[in-house]
């Protein structure tokens, strides 16, 4: 009977847990080459392009805080939670479903996000991440995880909540190249 | 005679002057397309693949203070100075002329640019930019930019030389999310 084999492990009750070993092969974590494939295959961008591999690796950085460049099942999970809710922001911004969101969309749904950005961040990232003036699906969910790990930062070391944060030089490198 | 059609510019002395023009085309600035185009009809990379339009972006992110998206002439002779720098020294570490860096080589090759970075900084670096295990030209150069940038954005603010910085959420964010 159940048990004798050992406990099963939460994990293995978990619907997703079949999905996640399929995709993560035999060292049992995911990176970044198998998220592209798996979100390609799982048809998880729709109509929009797939994600490029630069940004499958920065949506592993953000999760990834012993920085082995992998995702265990608790990420993968984690990681699909704020997928979706990219997607449907994304969606329900970009309102001609051209597929690309446009400079007051994108700070529109930043600011539904709950982030307060100057005029002049805000023209910054417009700039990093638009081409042609317009901002793709992938290059979206790029700028999102960025803002979402570079804040989880910050706020982690803002401890007295005063907006303001003392970095050394080091830990300011490993914070921000690593995404 | 010379100086009836206006004054020469300093710039139209320069040799590198027609080929920016060309270039830039009629809005007189180089956007990240147009960079990669010229960095691959150039050959600038190489028997290495060519720039991913990824790299080229933070290329220009890197110069661009005034945060329009594109390069002036000053900023793209700055660039092709810093990317002969680069090129030198990837093919000084790349030994075996395999077309990338390993994990020691890019140790090495940070260091010799004068950049003191703990191992720990270090190692989430590599998990960021390799690919196999191995780093490639493209991401090499993508790395050494956002290294550049960053290193920049902190030393101006660190007045003291004390190593280390305060930061404001709306100060970090625009210092890091437009590379
Ligand atoms: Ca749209
Ligand atoms: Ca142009
Ligand atoms: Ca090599």
């Amino acid at each position: 009977y159940p048990g004798t084999y050992g406990a099963l492990t939460p994990a293995a009750n978990d619907p997703m847990w079949g999905y996640f070993t399929a995709i993560a092969g035999q060292d049992g974590e995911v990176d970044a080459m198998e998220l592209q494939r798996c979100l390609t295959q799982s048809g998880f961008t729709g109509t929009y392009s797939p994600f490029s591999l630069e940004t499958c690796r920065i949506m592993i950085a953000m999760l990834d805080r012993d920085f082995t460049g992998k995702m265990g099942f608790s990420e993968f999970k984690e990681l699909f939670v704020a997928l979706n809710g990219w997607k449907q922001n994304f969606t329900m911004f970009d309102r001609d479903r051209s597929g690309t969101v446009e400079h007051h969309e994108l700070t529109q749904a930043i600011s539904s996000m709950g982030y307060r950005i100057s005029p002049q961040a805000l023209n910054a990232i417009i700039k990093r991440y638009n081409k042609g003036g317009r901002i793709y699906f992938d290059d979206y969910v790029a700028c999102c995880v960025k803002l979402r790990a570079l804040t989880d930062h910050f706020k982690r070391r803002d401890t007295m909540h005063q907006g303001s944060v003392h970095f050394g030089y080091d830990d300011f490198i490993l914070c921000t190249m690593a995404i």
